[in-house]
């Protein structure tokens, strides 16, 4: 089979978790010494991992973070406060330990798994990191597709094998993270296409555009979608078009996680632009999906809209790297371990409410 | 002295912290490798502790959370849908490990500290139950003052005192937690009182009313506010008649981790209530104080609005015991771990945006 196949094949192997499950986990919810529903949205997110766990104690104490970093040929249209030399510069700086997400991988007790999946230089073999360079980064998406629908699907492969390899090994809850200057325009034309927008709603200030930059970042978006004869009823060609390769890498960790039955976690707003992309070819995967955090960027708004999910923080956050993910994984890990570790009224001798 | 001169000379210790230390906070913060002011709320949040502990580097590796215990006379009016035994029953949940108090402090590392500030029955000595009574229950406080002035300030020292050791030991971090059957009653005359608003605008569910429940306790927190011509410019006496024994020991906590140089975190509305009538007292409280989250109690908004704190979270919790400060504790704590573990753009070889 092609990769293009096996794409479609894994995107079509995913099933809805199973309702009586869900009943059975609010039940177990509404038995726990507290006012009933008093943990609010905490006890949404324990009933959705117990139903994608087919369990009443859900468990994510296995948690892994998977950073993706690939680069982008559209940085040759001026989109980005940052040279593309960054990119490398911020992975040795994860390797090294020094980044934002080293600091809350650690806090929420996730590994991290971080892939070269596309940066434009050769980084020396490093322990540390995985080296599954699909291309030297992708093409300028204002000229032409970023990439072959063939590198889209190949780059999603890695995505889908390292998070079905994750659930083997017993991970529960895999977080999404990228690195890669420019990125913020691939997604905000992926958020463009797939929520019908101008591209002047969805695109945002990035790393710290100024309003002009602003302006020109929507004018290359538009360009981006133009050139390319966007079909967004074709989310894989549309990925190919106007993704990037780490983008790609990560619809792969959402298609493979809930393919192997597992919780995935969206960061902000490229990891949500490369979630939606995964919903439209796999809607069920939406089961096992959560969306961490509402980012500062405008067009993750709009993202979180069409995966029809609430974030489960708001901290203005606008960073990336899974720096998001890695706090909803610790509220995740707080939840299930409410509705796994919390006793009964029963067991508790506890007075249940007067009718 | 007496206990309300002790209190007087706790609240007048407090001092504002040093503006100095929040610019190099900021200068730190700003030299990180990611894009200036990136992580958001967490980066305000890392701020505020390092300009408390007077460093670069701040943690709040030892945390604990001190949840106080009390009963309420004014259950008498049927204000709460659960029977007074439960304040008794949950205590022994919580010394037994079974609430999701319990889960939330081992969540996010911290020690629990149970204090009987003021349960109406006597609880067979336990381990790791603290017994510091002052009296058994409160009065109604729809028929006169819920407590004396004297058994005010006595609850309040008692808070005071725990959080004085507590960051004697090298706590860093003191989360505030109750319970208390009819505790938001009491904290809805408080809030009333102090924000003043209309009973109407601030009374709520609390465990489950229904809508008659909630128009019968905003009329007993009427009846309350006039019986005791309460006038909250003396907020230690509006305490003693319209607040509670473990509402009185939680003011005493946030006001001695304030007086100890050490950050403190406000749980929901009743736990919110305290820490304004704190405010009331030393305004200075305010720069070690931080709110959790924002609770489904609708007075809670009122009570944040007067503390003029934006909360950490906003899950529509209403549980209290501390649930929702164990929850800000942990995010708190990342942002500790961000700030203090990151590398620079300098140490890091990164390059910095262009101008």
């Amino acid at each position: 089979m092609t990769d293009e196949q096996l794409v479609r094949e894994l995107a079509g192997s995913i099933e809805p978790t199973d309702a009586a499950w869900h009943e059975r986990a609010w039940q177990r919810l509404d038995s726990l010494t507290k006012p009933p529903r008093s943990l609010g949205r905490l006890e949404g997110l324990a009933a959705k991992v117990a139903a994608v766990q087919r369990t009443e104690r859900p468990s994510v104490a296995e948690k892994a973070i998977v950073l993706m970093a690939g680069d982008h040929g559209v940085v040759a249209e001026g989109v980005a406060p940052y040279p593309q030399e960054v990119t490398a510069q911020m992975v040795a700086n994860f390797v090294a330990g020094g980044a934002a997400i080293n600091q809350l991988a650690a806090w929420c007790g996730a590994r991290m798994a971080l892939v070269d999946v596309g940066i434009v230089v050769d980084i020396a073999p490093i322990d540390d990191l995985i080296d599954e360079k699909v291309a030297y980064g992708t093409a300028n998406m204002a000229e032409g597709p970023a990439m072959t629908v063939a590198q889209a699907a190949q780059a999603l492969l890695v995505g889908a094998g390292l998070a079905r390899n994750a659930a083997k090994l017993g991970t529960a809850l895999i977080g999404t993270g990228e690195m890669g200057i420019g990125n913020t325009t691939a997604a905000s034309a992926l958020a463009a296409a797939f929520c019908g927008l101008d591209p002047a709603d969805v695109v945002g200030r990035g790393t710290g555009l100024d309003d002009d930059g602003v302006a020109h970042k929507a004018e290359v978006v538009r360009r981006a979608l133009a050139v390319n004869r966007v079909d967004a009823t074709r989310p894989l060609e549309t990925l190919a078009a106007v993704g990037g390769l780490e983008i790609a890498g990560l619809v792969g960790v959402v298609l493979g996680s809930a393919a192997s039955g597992v919780c995935v976690v969206a960061d902000g707003f490229i990891a949500g632009a490369a979630a939606l992309v995964a919903l439209r070819m796999a809607p069920h995967a939406r089961d096992y999906l959560f969306a961490s955090h509402r980012s500062a960027e405008p067009g993750h708004m709009h993202v979180l809209g069409a995966l029809d999910l609430q974030p489960v923080l708001e901290l203005d956050m606008r960073l990336g790297e899974g720096s998001g993910a890695a706090l909803a994984m610790g509220i995740i890990d707080a939840a299930c371990r409410v509705m796994s570790g919390m006793a009964t009224f029963a067991e508790a001798g506890v007075s249940e409410a007067a009718e």
